[in-house]
């Protein structure tokens, strides 16, 4: 990509892989609190979440300037697409590990997860941030091939989260505990979908394959 | 709206609030199944989710179409990107619509909900639905001082999960049912947060005021 809309295309991609990296930093480091119960920490992530939220409007001022100066031809155009809809997918992305944090906050000075279920969280936090490092790399890279692979990574998610659930009736946890437990399961399963979502972007944006999963 | 371009425009809004009527009908008649545990209505929900998410291939393409015809000036460039952001939105409480009905697929034929919280989540279902009504008139209309009324709607959603949450302790459920009340409230709250994300867009591309919320 060398001339200027070209430039600009890459200025927007630079962005969002900007937003996945600060999403990918958010849910390791809110894997971290809900594990320490540390609620200063709950706190910074919540508050870095106004920037990830701050550059989605940039790529959208960033889309409307590109688009209003450029003829733009199909092929390009589905990658425009592809940002407006990655950069949703990274704000909720961001969303989800701010919930992480502020579930920390609601029970502090309590743990908000039993300590049977501890390892099992420690692996959906493990599963995100390595998801979220193969995201950076794929949204870098507009790599398709690496893209078509991601849902491998989510099925682990989504193994550890139907583990969690056959666990509950036998743990004899009270209702809140179980609340507890099933929400922040579904917050990090939802953030593998997310990034599932936006790996399909980039291979949609590079292939034209429209096919691809959005349920 | 009159030259070609913003014929074009209009169909494309036409797309959205097709969108909007269907995933309206879904979590009315998805409402319907819980409470009746109706497996047959659960099913066709499921189903015709497919339908919404056809859709949304349609509205990509038809956007792609526009884009590669016509030279847009940034304010239908703000509504054609938040046409695609609103399709994302309307696609996902389709999905949530389904997930409630996959609920009562889990589960049958045992009921997903207590007896107790039976009017909680007709309520839910209720106040979903008058949300999706409301939807559909503002993106007809683009009626954006309506659109700005959204989040008051919205508000029921989240105080019934509220009552909701805060029932849970005294209510002896064990935990399989705890986990699939809160679950179940988190969709209904969901669809309406979606919704007023919607509705914000609308209000947005009308009014080019980007300081809504995005939380």
């Amino acid at each position: 990509m060398s001339n200027p809309f070209h430039q600009h295309l890459d200025e927007l991609n630079a962005l969002l892989v900007d937003m996945a990296r600060r999403v990918g930093a958010a849910i390791e480091q809110a894997t971290a609190a809900l594990l320490e119960g540390d609620t200063a920490a709950a706190e910074a992530i919540v508050a870095e979440d106004e920037l990830v939220n701050a550059l989605q409007f940039q790529i959208d001022d960033r889309i409307i300037e590109l688009m209003t100066q450029y003829d733009a031809v199909a092929s390009d155009l589905r990658f425009v697409l592809g940002a407006v809809r990655i950069s949703v997918d990274l704000e909720r992305m961001g969303d989800l590990a701010k919930h992480v944090a502020k579930s920390v906050l609601l029970r502090a000075p309590a743990a908000v997860i039993p300590d049977s279920l501890r390892l099992d969280f420690a692996a959906m936090g493990a599963a995100a941030a390595r998801i979220s490092e193969k995201l950076v790399g794929i949204l870098a890279e507009q790599d398709y091939l690496q893209a078509t692979q991601m849902s491998l990574d989510d099925d682990e998610l989504d193994a550890v989260q139907d583990r969690i659930h056959a666990q509950l009736p036998n743990l004899g946890y009270g209702s809140e505990t179980a609340g507890d437990v099933v929400l922040l399961a579904r917050f990090y399963e939802r953030f593998g979908d997310h990034a599932v979502r936006v790996a399909h972007q980039v291979a949609y944006a590079v292939t034209g394959d429209i096919h691809l999963d959005r349920s």
